[in-house]
């Protein structure tokens, strides 16, 4: 019965998509997911490990034996070996890598040691190489023989004898010349390509920047060591996009060893803006408070700050979002001078400030029948949805031109200081007016 | 001298990548822009529009002549054709259209039907088909044929006689296996597909999910009619993420008509929001007006309004952020009930609230020596955080479920319900302990 079930499963199993395989094997128990280990080959296995997501993998760490893992790594993709050992603790990561053979072992190593996000740590060795004496005919009987095992067969990248990029042909245009030309007659020599300590995200948007389905990684003498892959690469994005998300709701930047996701790992990435906007909001208190006299007053002005801080927060956070993108699209802003987007930025804000401070003015206007309120009460809008539109998009902008940590340009932090901004012009005028109301 | 200008700016602007074109294009003057249209052929110059973004095309149709405009059509790509004309009102459409012969006209017209946003509106038709029977052999000839002009040759689509979808074989397949196998040997039958109608981000989202470079579009009879590739899924997910990161800052969804971006047409698409919360703000305006009598008798509660409502909504977005990412990146909860969900994310509301209100708490009693008041904002936020960083969580995933718009769930949406959860709590505390402050 037990080689039935051995024999069922895995003519099941097999004949599903990998990604599909995925699913069904998530959704096993775990002492059912043990068995896989007996079931299905290393070679096997490895394809869907592969596609795993980091949580994934590393379940089935905890269920499958140190021994079966490292039995997967020859079957896997360097860069995914690389990516998957970064999850673990130095101690997992050298049980692991002690089962290896001595120089499976020396490559992983070598990539471990690149920075996390760099291209050399997320590309692979997969790829077709020929000299620029090469004819067609060969280069395209290399790639015949390589397609069976090598990830990217639709580029063949030329060399020189010590493994320098000369150019690249695509095996598209392989088909189409005459099989007696060599590579050298036939290669394009100006090849995008990136270092191995660039970001991630340059490779990825220069990728996508050029329409190419793989981008070489070459070293600091030009020596191509790996590539990245159009795959990859919306992976990639798609982790970018993320980070951008994140900094964007002030959440710290998740570290590539954190794959925890409990309570506690969870409220320590988004505990540090929170803290440190409650001390930010201290200020508040402390201008708010200063207008004390006036508030004691007019009682009824406090109704209001929530609104005053709310718009300038939301026009903040909508010219905010507007300027993230562009800039982690690679829209640069060369073109136009920082003035003139000041300046249109002034005027987004003040048509908006004019509508919103209109509106607001109307209904404070009719529900409590205070015109000379109503009146400030619009004013102080109309003045601080202009001013916070143009904190929201320029910051973000100045700190990238000025190389600092873009996320100080994060949500939160754009929020509190147009909450000052607008706390300070309402209070302002309102104590202007006292007499008045 | 004009015909030296010429043949030198062709010299230098043909040696140039396609993107490098277009950036040079664009930094010329309108009267230089112009001379284009004499020195560049319509097929030189259409390969070069169709890199160019919305704004740098609708720039070009500004300048150029309808004529030259509909000569470039022939050389592009039919999905691109039909994305500038999206851009384009009824009438200069049909200017353009009526430019065109008559089979062209009618292929881009039935294309233009296509619900914008759905997979029929951006696939393209160039690619390679064969039948069931035909050879390995006769498929490489077939591609190698269409390799110059067809944009996808490393698949060969499998069709019946009818042009229903069979199967797909992959250039790599073709090179491995026997040249005297047929196709209908060496195919793949499952093949990852969408239907026209279906909406461009699932399509994307699907050739992701399969790491495929191109995924084939079908009409309701399995008919395939087009092909979406790699490089339109990139700017798909990006196009989708910008709506995302828009839709989480308040920004209206943006028509593809609307490529204007001055400063009218940026703050159309931001008013509603804005508006909006201003009527949403006059709840909170309310609230606190109710709770007068609390306020008349200790002015100093209004100085902590906005750290309240600050905190509350930072938390919701930052939970939401999470939300919003998980959703669109397809990772459905199907695993995790919504009442677990709910929970985790009232315990680390809670982990934040503590923390949160133990330093606020800590600061409010040393700077203003007032422990019970100290105590009762500590306790606010605590019990607040915990609330608001559920409604962030679950509101988004309801919605989902619910098939309701998701722009419901947008961030000042949520800031602001946040916002009502926080004053309510901290005044009726303050309220309760008013007589020991």
């Amino acid at each position: 019965a037990k080689n039935n079930n051995h024999a069922a499963f895995r003519k099941l199993f097999l004949r599903l998509h990998v990604k599909d395989q995925g699913d069904l094997f998530q959704a096993l128990y775990p002492q059912n997911q043990k068995k896989v280990e007996q079931f299905l080959e290393p070679d096997e296995f490895a394809e869907l490990f592969e596609w795993m997501d980091p949580l994934e993998q590393k379940n089935v760490y905890e269920v499958f034996s140190d021994t079966y893992i490292a039995t997967l790594f020859p079957y896997m993709e360097v860069d995914n070996v690389v990516k998957f050992l970064g999850y673990l603790t130095h101690e997992e990561q050298n049980k692991i890598l002690s089962l290896l053979e001595a120089d499976d072992r020396e490559e992983i190593t070598k990539m471990l040691l690149f920075k996390s996000e760099s291209s050399g740590s997320v590309m692979n060795k997969g790829y077709v190489t020929g000299l620029e004496k090469t004819t067609v005919r060969q280069a395209l009987e290399d790639i015949r023989e390589s397609a069976k095992d090598v990830e990217m067969i639709y580029y063949i990248y030329v060399l020189d004898e010590e493994g320098i990029l000369k150019g690249v042909a695509s095996l598209r245009d392989l088909m189409v010349k005459p099989p007696s030309q060599t590579l050298e007659d036939i290669m394009i020599t100006q090849v995008a390509f990136v270092n191995v300590d660039i970001d991630q995200e340059i490779a990825a948007r220069l990728l996508q920047k050029y329409n190419l389905i793989a981008i070489p990684v070459l070293d600091a003498v030009k020596k191509m060591v790996g590539l990245i892959t159009v795959d990859d690469v919306m992976d990639i994005l798609e982790e970018e996009t993320t980070e951008d998300f994140n900094e964007f709701a002030g959440i710290s930047r998740k570290k590539s060893k954190d794959v925890e996701d409990g309570v506690w790992g969870v409220a320590r990435m988004r505990m540090p803006w929170i803290i440190i906007l409650i001390f930010m909001g201290m200020i508040s208190a402390s201008l708010i408070g200063s207008f004390e006299t006036t508030l004691n007053e007019v009682v009824l002005l406090a109704a209001f700050i929530p609104i005053i801080t709310d718009a300038a927060g939301n026009v903040g956070t909508q010219s905010l979002a507007v300027a993230v993108r562009k800039i982690s699209m690679g829209e640069t802003s060369s073109s136009r001078s920082i003035g003139r987007i000041l300046l249109q930025e002034f005027f987004v804000g003040a048509v908006l400030g004019l509508a919103a401070g209109s509106v607001l003015g109307l209904i404070v206007a009719i529900f409590y029948g205070n015109t000379i309120l109503a009146i400030a009460i619009g004013i102080s809008l109309l003045i601080t949805l202009s001013i916070s539109n143009v904190v929201g998009a320029v910051i973000p902008v100045l700190i990238n031109k000025l190389n600092i940590d873009p996320a100080v340009a994060s949500g939160p932090f754009i929020t509190t200081i147009n909450d000052l901004i607008g706390l300070f012009i309402y209070f302002s005028i309102a104590t202007q007016i006292i007499h008045l109301l």
